[in-house]
């Protein structure tokens, strides 16, 4: 396919995997373009448009078949894959990755995690022995490492991140509160928790209004 | 003012003010608004409409006084002022945010932790004491509580949510994983991290190409 689609309505199509799962859950199998509007507070027309740049599943007058309409999003969003992960970075942020077990749910499987700390090192968190940082080039070799989640601060998070991609490691889920540069073939991917805590308290002080999205 | 603000603008603002802040930590105080175009990835005369939207800011020929600027960005972003936060469920994913120091750097300090599980309460995390969440209302009324963060599972969040709004909590920054109802005066942000590691997986294996924002 040559259409390019915004990386907006990409951003949008987990939000439309969740709810559609909830609807799942909940034993709905169809749903109106209406219901769904209302329900994910998004305009109908806009979701019309989102899912019309991946074919058209709707049906007029019969709706959304919520089922096909989740396996769809799930296969373009890669989920009926799964990916081997490894965290960089033991501390509290990658501590609390590892535990959050939705995203095994997801087939996001996290295969190793590793720090620098020699107090750390050796230790085992949720049955995962923590590793030598040093180590994570062999363990590339030795293991098919789809993503790196980057946890570590940021006066750190360059020079390892340029290992993930010397070692061949293709996408990256970054948490160190920096900017990456590009490279070829490398998806990166950052979270900024303070960003979005400062967009709290913008919306939270201002006298400026704003439109939601 | 009465314009209206979009959403995209107000959620870059953070990374300018993160960007202008590495400048001024390098000693730089000017930058024309091609470098700055260039360090960030974003095109020049977006970053001209952005901050537009808030005044003037640039000059001909001169480019940006990158003080003043991240001074007015701070002011609009409301981070001239400080927040207590308080953090509900103190399990990985709230010991990891209290853990923190970046927020209370921007002026976000925490003043409470609440959990349910008997084992957790009256611990220490540092140096805060994990309190019960039935104490929170009682809490709320001896202390100035902003925002609340959810860090609780997705099946109690709705409950507690209802019971921050009723306590007359302003903010809430959700890591619950699932949408809230909006309340009249009650600004949320959600904080979907498995959506985030969803996109990371679109990229990754993706036929359709995508254009980045």
């Amino acid at each position: 396919m040559d259409k390019k689609v915004s990386l907006a309505v990409i951003k949008r199509l987990p939000r439309y995997y969740r709810f559609l799962g909830d609807l799942l859950d909940d034993g709905i199998t169809r749903i109106s373009s209406k219901d769904l509007s209302d329900k994910m507070n998004v305009t109908a027309s806009q979701i019309r448009q989102d899912l019309n740049n991946f074919g058209c599943f709707g049906q007029q007058g019969y709706g959304y078949n919520v089922e096909l309409l989740f396996e769809e999003i799930k296969s373009i969003l890669g989920l009926n894959k799964t990916y081997n992960l490894v965290i960089l970075g033991a501390g509290k942020i990658g501590q609390a990755l590892l535990n959050y077990v939705k995203f095994e749910k997801r087939g996001f499987n996290f295969i190793g995690i590793f720090d620098v700390d020699p107090n750390i090192i050796g230790t085992k968190i949720r049955g995962l022995e923590v590793k030598n940082i040093k180590d994570l080039e062999k363990f590339t070799k030795e293991n098919n490492v789809d993503i790196a989640v980057l946890a570590v601060p940021k006066a750190n998070a360059y020079d390892i991140y340029k290992n993930v991609v010397e070692y061949g490691i293709k996408g990256v889920w970054n948490f160190s509160n920096t900017e990456l540069e590009k490279e070829d073939g490398v998806i990166v991917e950052n979270v900024h928790l303070t960003d979005s805590l400062m967009t709290l308290a913008y919306k939270f002080n201002t006298s400026y209004d704003f439109i939601e999205e």
